[in-house]
């Protein structure tokens, strides 16, 4: 049992990894996530990817971990509505067992994420760790005092659903006002930009290479940051209002859950280390009371899922009573 | 060992109580918390109290359970740098057992608070529970998955500086910006409420029983409250946009950390228990995505803290490494 199948399921991209028992990481396989079908689809395309290429491998294999899109139904095996796959539910553990005859764990990505950075990353030997992902959206995965946090449904870590302006300038994808993901997460940055352009900066738009792309209406996050890093005068001001209430979150976070350590992951985070850094170290003191954590950009990378996946399998969280 | 003794520390009151082990508080006593001496008068306090009142029982006591105002330092037994009280630092674990040869556990009071919740309340069976208490401060102590969260300092639970507003219109006792606590508190809410009727309500006072409170600069939380119950038009405003804010406060702390049950204590809610729960109906799904758990005020009322200073007694948390 020298081996551990990794799964990183996203709405976009199946990643499959075949691990070792130490956290390396030897082979690595990535397909976009089918779109049709039944419940079962996703469930066959895992493992038709594993008979693909992983065959070989599989009488070695201990197990199989699933870090995944939610929301989970964490008893079940299952995902339960996705927002962004067009199935009503997603079977992944009782068939991807049947087929296999392997053992299947399945966490929460951000969730499967820290426990990846405790077991293989900087969280070795520290007790309270936040892993944040900056991406389309906002997640996290907790541990507290060498505790998973799981909560009744699972979702004891949604702090990019933390409620940051309770005037709801902003509304969130879920539906619901002023979240921190509703103003700094990639897929509603480009609204909240638009709307600081309109009430705040609109005397900085004439000279902005942003310009074009607000008169379009076609301004992105990956634009935003990209002008940002270049110097752009507008797109720094509002990566700075996004660095002000990323502050917030983190401060909430900090004040909710005490970590000593919080390792930051997510596109926008790896792509833009020094902008994300930065305003958080010059904001956060506006907002935290409990003693500050370390604050890092994880060193995982765009892999923490895959060695959280590893992770579980190697070494059961202590919350496992759900699994 | 049939008894304990349980002690609620505050900043105004040191309560004794001779408990049973089926969570029967028998003897209570009550003092005035020193505000004299040194870094030894407030364990000095508490023993002379124990010593006047309980002698007869100490024999029979298992231990002394103390839930405390912080900040704590949990490791070392004693409280550092109190806001409240003139002292640097209050030793309690150490001059405690040596003289009275009695084991002494600490735990913050909001956090013992839903440890007497979980053992003698309406926690018992249940995993996921916070409690939250809306007083002079907004405090909590958070049970997921069965563990009570610590956190690397203790502070694992400090939701009433979770940032409600990042632009920070009212600042915090604690000197930060925008925090749930600095407007919904009882410190606090005199200036939010002060602010809400310059900028929103100021029509209203003509009219209003707050208009000479708010003349002289002498409104405070009891006032308003009281005259929100008697129906005042003003109050009631003021007093719904502080439920808009604690429903923000709410919903955060139910997407952090996904428990099936709240319970709410503290002078402003054992107090008005009708208006704290209505707002937080009304406005509750404005802001709240993990499915939401029961909430109710809290049947221990104000005996809460001493009910978990009695229960870490009886059962010893989880988290008990770092007690």
């Amino acid at each position: 049992m020298s081996y551990v199948l990794a799964v990183d399921l996203g709405a976009t991209n199946i990643r499959v990894a075949l691990g070792t028992r130490e956290g390396k990481l030897l082979v690595k396989v990535k397909e976009k996530t089918v779109r049709e079908g039944d419940e079962y689809s996703v469930a066959n395309q895992i493992v038709n990817i594993i008979n693909k290429h992983f065959s070989n491998a599989i009488r070695k294999v201990a197990g199989i971990g699933i870090g995944s899109i939610g929301p989970l139904d964490l008893k079940k095996g299952r995902i339960i509505k996705p927002v962004n796959l067009p199935f009503k539910t997603i079977e992944l553990k009782t068939p991807i067992e049947e087929k296999l005859g392997l053992k299947v764990r399945i966490l929460n990505d951000a969730v499967a994420a820290v426990w990846g950075e405790k077991i293989f990353g900087l969280g070795v030997n520290v007790a309270n760790i936040v892993y944040i992902t900056l991406s389309t959206g906002i997640g996290a995965g907790v541990i507290v005092d060498n505790h998973l946090l799981l909560g009744k449904d699972g979702n004891a870590h949604e702090v990019g659903h933390i409620i940051v302006d309770f005037n709801g300038t902003m509304r969130c994808g879920c539906g619901k006002l002023g979240h921190w993901e509703a103003y700094a997460s990639g897929r509603n940055i480009p609204e909240y930009a638009m709307y600081l352009i309109e009430t705040k900066f609109s005397q900085l738009l004439g000279k902005s290479s942003l310009k074009k792309y607000v008169e379009n209406r076609k301004l992105s996050s990956e634009t935003l940051f990209k002008e940002a890093r270049n110097g752009d005068a507008l797109a720094l001001k509002i990566v700075e209002e996004i660095g002000k209430i990323n502050a917030a979150g983190f401060a909430s976070v900090i004040n909710a859950y005490d970590p000593e350590l919080i390792t930051i992951g997510g596109a926008i985070a790896l792509n833009n280390r020094e902008l994300i850094l930065k305003y958080l170290a010059k904001y956060l003191d506006f907002y935290v009371i409990n003693r500050k954590p370390k604050i890092t950009i994880t060193p995982l990378g765009e892999d923490i899922v895959l060695y959280g996946a590893l992770a579980m399998i190697i070494q059961e969280p202590e919350c496992s009573t759900a699994l």
